[in-house]
């Protein structure tokens, strides 16, 4: 718990509070939505802390229709945010699976992923520029493109979770609202068939807008069914995408697969009810965690075996039952990224506990095995010592060294990315 | 000129040198092909130099086929590289019109531009990860094709041009052979006609891989031609592009484009002459300039008016006759890369300074109008005055900081991105 909460209403307000903190020394932590799961947004610290609500600025302040762009402030939540496009007939079209108790600035900070399985999905490449205060000035860089202009500015703040400056504004890339939508599954007996021809399609050159590969476990649960299934989708704003996933389809079943039926809608609004399912289930002492990270193909194989069997291993001996699931939530060229699922029977006071041993345990697998932390919920306090392992050394002297320079008092969410 | 050339035959050379260089504090400038067009690598500063040539690192060390990646040496060349992945029917398919003289690591250093106009064709789109050497350790990321831990290691050495670090290998994506491929060109009489049809196409999600809209001045010089051409081309190895491309000329033709013969083959070969054609005419003294940038389209009506406006009068006051001309190598959903050509007749004698006068001109135009000063040929010695400009203070500060944490001596390529 924070022992003050600011709510700043203007960027002035949010340099006012930075340079008291920064005079008082006391740590201040930018937030949200409050929705990190992995511990981003709470002091976990001795002495006070001060949270940063950015939530009253939640405005878009400018549309550039002809560029497909906006300015947006930081603090607005998705709905609010789609509500100001909508009239524009554009959308950010960002939906992470928190969209509805997430913020612009949150998303830019821990490096959101979106809904879509392939190319215009992370806020990262959303990002046309970002305005950033920090306890030494404000940062603003040029709305462009694409620059080579040396590193980028802006991949600097992405991902920078809070720890060197507080993000304002950004513009970011909209587009325009889809009118063809078209959806099927497939169905393959064997997972590492249907692994395979999820890798052809992701590396095809076909960008389907979602590509989700559900094992067995996943299927069962989302779907009822037998075997793996794969969910595909296509969409656009400007043509037919029958073309697209008849080959999409083609691959698949030359991989095996049994064509399901064709639909013309999304699966969107399943998705992202699926929190509020484990949300109830935790009311029931369940476990359920989940792990999203991402690795090559060629690893795939090793690293999904290694890494249920250290889930499966963990849950028997911490619950003595449960079952671990996976599917892919996004796909790339060279490679996917598996978003594991763990339901277990808790024991009722002990749930914490026993949370954490899991965690450890499969936390350890996917850094052992070649795979990132996290692909898309950011490392906040619960991933710093896996980031550690995976980080480069020397990456870490150049970001702590940019950090004395930024907050030189070292207020900004002291203990995330950088030990304090 | 350097004092010394230094050739590392391996990593353990490349960090004895730096070593060196370190304990001796002598400037050390990492090289490449040496293709530089913005005084990338030459030692413009009093006292000793040494150059670090990379070309003895030329191999390709590893295969993914599964992933399609590799893990290659930075010192190798364009055709090279090529060589060693055609067996395996795979291709970088990163083609800088400096292609034949310029290496791996010179374009992850300048975050080169590829020849394809969208999606995967920017070097740092297709880095897996990154090995650098640096004066304090050696950096290596992991190989992931997504990550949201923190922020992208890769990003802050990639466009770093050799200030940070020696790029010793990386692991990069590469893409199948295509099989089809399809390009048409249309004319439109009209310039904001053709560009409008460009911006439509860039935000349809068609994703052509070669999208060239040139000028009228650009299409006489290159194609005979009257009007403004559009030249475009789809690729895949996958599947046929003809929906791609039919849907793209309707949308030329709703424009008022005028649609031309449709070939069975690619641009390449001549954009990969060009440089040549431009040697030739520097060789009768003519002044042939080229100035690349990139914008957001709402600004490039008033962006391409100035920038154009600024040429033509710098050309007339230093050289009495010229022409300005324009052709776009990139678009994006958000915005145009434009490439300005400049040919006019030079004095014998003093093209250079007339050259300076001239690139100042239009680099002021470029930066007041809010352009990147370069959106692929890096900043280097030449572009540091406007790239002062451009980019935020505060990520200046952090930069500083950061090369001072990896390179406390200061010896890597000194005036570059940052000053002495």
């Amino acid at each position: 718990m924070p022992d003050l909460v600011a709510r700043p209403g203007s960027e002035q307000d949010v340099i006012d509070i930075l340079d008291w903190c920064t005079r008082a020394e006391i740590p201040v932590i930018p937030f949200g939505g409050g929705s990190s799961v992995v511990g981003g947004v709470e002091p976990r610290f001795d002495g006070p802390a001060v949270t940063m609500d950015l939530s009253r600025l939640d405005q878009v302040l400018d549309i550039d229709r002809t560029s497909r762009a906006a300015r947006v402030q930081a603090g607005v939540f998705g709905p609010h945010l789609e509500d100001q496009l909508r009239p524009h007939d554009l959308t950010l079209r960002h939906f992470p699976q928190s969209f509805a108790f997430s913020t612009l600035g949150g998303w830019l900070a821990t490096r959101a992923g979106g809904h879509f399985a392939t190319l215009y999905t992370h806020i990262d490449d959303l990002t046309e520029s970002l305005r950033v205060v920090t306890p030494v000035g404000v940062s603003e860089s040029r709305r462009l493109p694409g620059s080579g202009a040396g590193p980028s500015p802006d991949r600097l703040f992405l991902g920078s979770e809070g720890t060197l400056g507080v993000i304002t504004e950004a513009w970011v890339r909209l587009q325009d609202r889809p009118k063809w939508q078209l959806t099927a599954s497939v169905t393959f007996q064997d997972y590492a068939d249907a692994v395979a021809a999820t890798r052809t399609i992701a590396q095809a050159g076909l960008y389907p807008t979602n590509c989700r590969l559900l094992d067995p476990t996943e299927a069962y649960l989302n779907a009822g069914a037998a075997g793996s299934v794969l969910i595909l989708g296509f969409e656009s704003a400007d043509h037919p995408v029958t073309t697209a996933l008849d080959r999409a389809l083609e691959i698949a079943a030359d991989h095996g697969g049994v064509i399901g039926e064709r639909k013309e809608r999304t699966w969107r609004s399943s998705f992202l009810r699926m929190p509020y399912q484990r949300d109830a289930l935790a009311r029931r002492s369940m476990i359920v965690e989940t792990f999203e990270t991402a690795c090559t193909w060629d690893r795939f194989d090793a690293f999904h075996s290694a890494v249920t069997a250290a889930a499966q291993d963990a849950i028997e001996r911490v619950c003595g039952i449960g079952v671990v699931s996976c599917r892919f939530t996004h796909v790339y060229p060279d490679g996917p990224a598996p978003y594991y699922g763990i339901y277990a029977p808790g024991r009722w006071g002990s749930t914490v506990e026993q949370w954490d041993e899991i965690k450890a345990a499969v936390s350890e697998a996917i850094i052992a095995n070649g795979g990132t932390i996290t692909h898309h919920h950011a490392v906040g306090r619960d991933h710093q010592p896996s980031y550690e392992k995976q980080r480069p050394d020397v990456f870490a002297l150049a970001l702590t060294a940019a950090k004395a320079a930024l907050d030189p008092a070292g207020i900004l969410n002291p203990g995330v990315l950088l030990r304090k």
